[in-house]
């Protein structure tokens, strides 16, 4: 007898039909001999409606409340999934995050976990209880609410195997698994059967969609065996494991893509120190992420500074920047919203050189210009004209991976 | 600067226009000098809804999970009502059942409140906040999510008044207080400017619908000022009171009716000791709530038993009771769903004889006949034919308190 974490997401539970099914899933891998815990998400666009109604009654809705809010998505999931367990004649008992103390820090909308009680939920199991978890929220030291950001349930899903020490963690999902690039993009895209924690947060970070980078770093720290697989089939999907050294050969294991950024230059900027900081620190305090950054220096004492901001925030970017820019008298400032970026990971750049050559000659032999580059150990992500897309994830996915190792 | 706790219902935030009206107000109460803590019951049909959602995963739903999913109404329009109060420019915070150990016992779907916690209540309101309280919800001892019963977030207002010794608990409802009758059935019903404990208990007990009856209770037993008003007008509402000396010379205060209620008649019942109990136990086992209950002995050594359940549970009274008639060898089962209960209430007939008497005159008059009849110290009710529902309310409105006093 196994311990499996198994968790749905808001498309599992979208509906009372899809919830009975899921129910019968858990039931039939009860009685297939396991002690199951199950972590669900909101039914489907339930989160978007809560948002929709606390910018209906406030303009900039306070980060405390707007958690409370957002946190009875899951609570309603979570009871109906039970209750339609319970249906089945299984006994079945629910657990909201203050009551087995899935404990937070206190930044609303993104905390991060810091520990689980696991009392409650050994105790059910040991009455023979499928325990139905929600996800996705928890409790600051003093009991508020706060919730784990987009994604979030897979974090909470993760915690709670580590607590308890589960065999596995399964993330169902709409797709197979972890996919070489985006499928309806490029039809030869590959399931992988397996790809290290490094490569996963290095894809999530760049665009894929899949997992919670938190959730990513949590399996690795603890060494839960997360497997995502599919809810409408039961075909093994990828798992999440630790890298070794058959890897090093995969040169490429992903090619993602990022369409939701913005890229801001600034002409001119003085090239004095401090200037940086006068630039980044508005934006900083507005709590826009920057990405990537660029800075050129050039011979007339003056440097070109680009860097890319999340779309929906550019607007109040470049406001902020224009303050600066005119400040610290540099020549003016620019704006692209139509950009893309473009990256791929793989472990197997740590011991190969020339990886970026070729993936640079790949695009310019089509024609594709390059506005940034950045890299980090096992990744290259460059910044392309959007509408360059799609042809770019096609040739870069032929050159890498349809071609392995050939460089 | 005074502290008040207002409540207000489902009707007062079914929308979000409402809900920022009701800000409105709570923002004006807390201008004028006041601390205020607002009580608040889910939006107007979502108890509804999530129920229908309960019903439709699981043919009888677990009492432990319903309660998991119904509060999720209350925490809705608690951080909403928050949201918008604080977007007005106004400090604001919310607590949930448990966050102030709203501690009840564990009788799911019709718990009693134990104690509230007011610590974080009273940090909140030294804090300047106004703080706001989901009603309807609390927690048993094992930080299990209880309900309190229709009209619920009554008790969790007054529960919180008494904890915080408030100078005034108001209950906002869309009339402007409690009636001598329904003016929607008797144009010329009077609003009360007080009523006792006692006459509200009754009241709310035999029909009228203003108020949870362990609201009251809980009111008496702390001595905490209650104000039932509009939530559109600021005129004076009802003040619920200590019974005082000049209340005796009022007979009657209301005249309530009660149509949820279907009338079972058990013909020819062995007059043998244990009869009763063997009829009763499996009603009350199936937890159906039997009202009134009347035996006539007859000389042949048989008896009549009639009694009356809730509607909604007739059938399922009738299957049981027909089971038990046929092992105890009576005579058949009879059935009338058609009927009313209609009751007079009043603190003057503990000191006025022939109440009674001139009631059943008023209805004789009419032609009304008396079906069952029960008395407590301070009511007379009276089950009779449907149809005649609201003659009998005018009539005896009409006699009793248009003439107040004459018997």
């Amino acid at each position: 007898m196994a311990l499996v974490v198994q968790k749905y997401g808001g498309t599992s539970v979208a509906t009372v039909e899809r919830i009975k099914d899921i129910a019968r899933k858990v039931v039939a891998a009860k009685e297939s001999g396991h002690e199951i815990i199950v972590v669900v998400s909101a039914m489907a666009g339930e989160t978007n409606r809560l948002l929709t109604l606390a910018h209906q009654v406030s303009e900039a809705p306070d980060e405390r409340e707007r958690d409370v809010l957002l946190a009875s998505g899951e609570q309603v999931s979570t009871s109906l999934l039970t209750l339609a367990i319970r249906d089945l004649g299984h006994p079945a008992r629910s657990f909201l995050g203050h009551q087995i103390r899935i404990e937070t820090d206190n930044a609303y909308g993104k905390a991060r976990i810091k520990s689980v009680d696991s009392t409650r939920i050994i105790q059910a199991l040991k009455d023979g209880e499928i325990v139905v978890v929600a996800g996705f929220q928890g409790v600051d030291e003093e009991d508020n609410i706060t919730t784990l950001g987009r994604g979030g349930s897979d974090t909470s899903a993760v915690a709670v195997a580590a607590a308890l020490n589960a065999k596995v963690c399964e993330i169902y999902t709409d797709v197979e698994g972890v996919f070489t690039t985006d499928p309806d993009i490029c039809p030869t895209a590959k399931k992988l059967d397996r790809i290290s924690h490094e490569e996963m947060i290095e894809m999530a970070s760049t665009g894929a969609k899949v997992l919670q980078i938190r959730s990513i770093e949590l399996a690795k720290k603890f060494a839960v065996p997360v497997h995502v697989r599919s809810s409408f089939t039961d075909v093994q999907g990828t798992w999440l494991v630790e890298e070794d050294e058959s890897m090093d050969s995969v040169l490429v294991s992903g090619v993602t893509y990022d369409k939701d950024e913005a890229k801001i230059t600034i002409l001119r900027v003085p090239d004095r120190p401090g200037l940086a900081s006068q630039i980044f620190t508005p934006i900083a305090e507005a709590n826009i992420i920057v990405d990537m950054i660029i800075q050129n220096a050039s011979e007339d004492g003056t440097t070109d500074l680009t860097f890319t901001v999340p779309k929906a925030d550019y607007k109040k970017a470049i406001s902020l920047v224009e303050k600066t820019a005119s400040v610290i008298q540099a020549k003016g400032v620019t704006v692209d919203p139509h950009i893309a970026k473009v990256s791929i990971v793989g472990v197997g750049m740590r011991t190969h050189a020339g990886v970026a050559a070729k993936m640079f000659q790949v695009l310019a032999r089509e024609g594709i210009n390059i506005e940034m580059i950045s890299t980090s150990e096992i990744k290259i992500s460059v910044v392309i004209d959007e509408k360059y897309t799609e042809l770019a994830i096609r040739v870069l996915h032929a050159a890498f991976i349809e071609k392995q190792g050939n460089l």
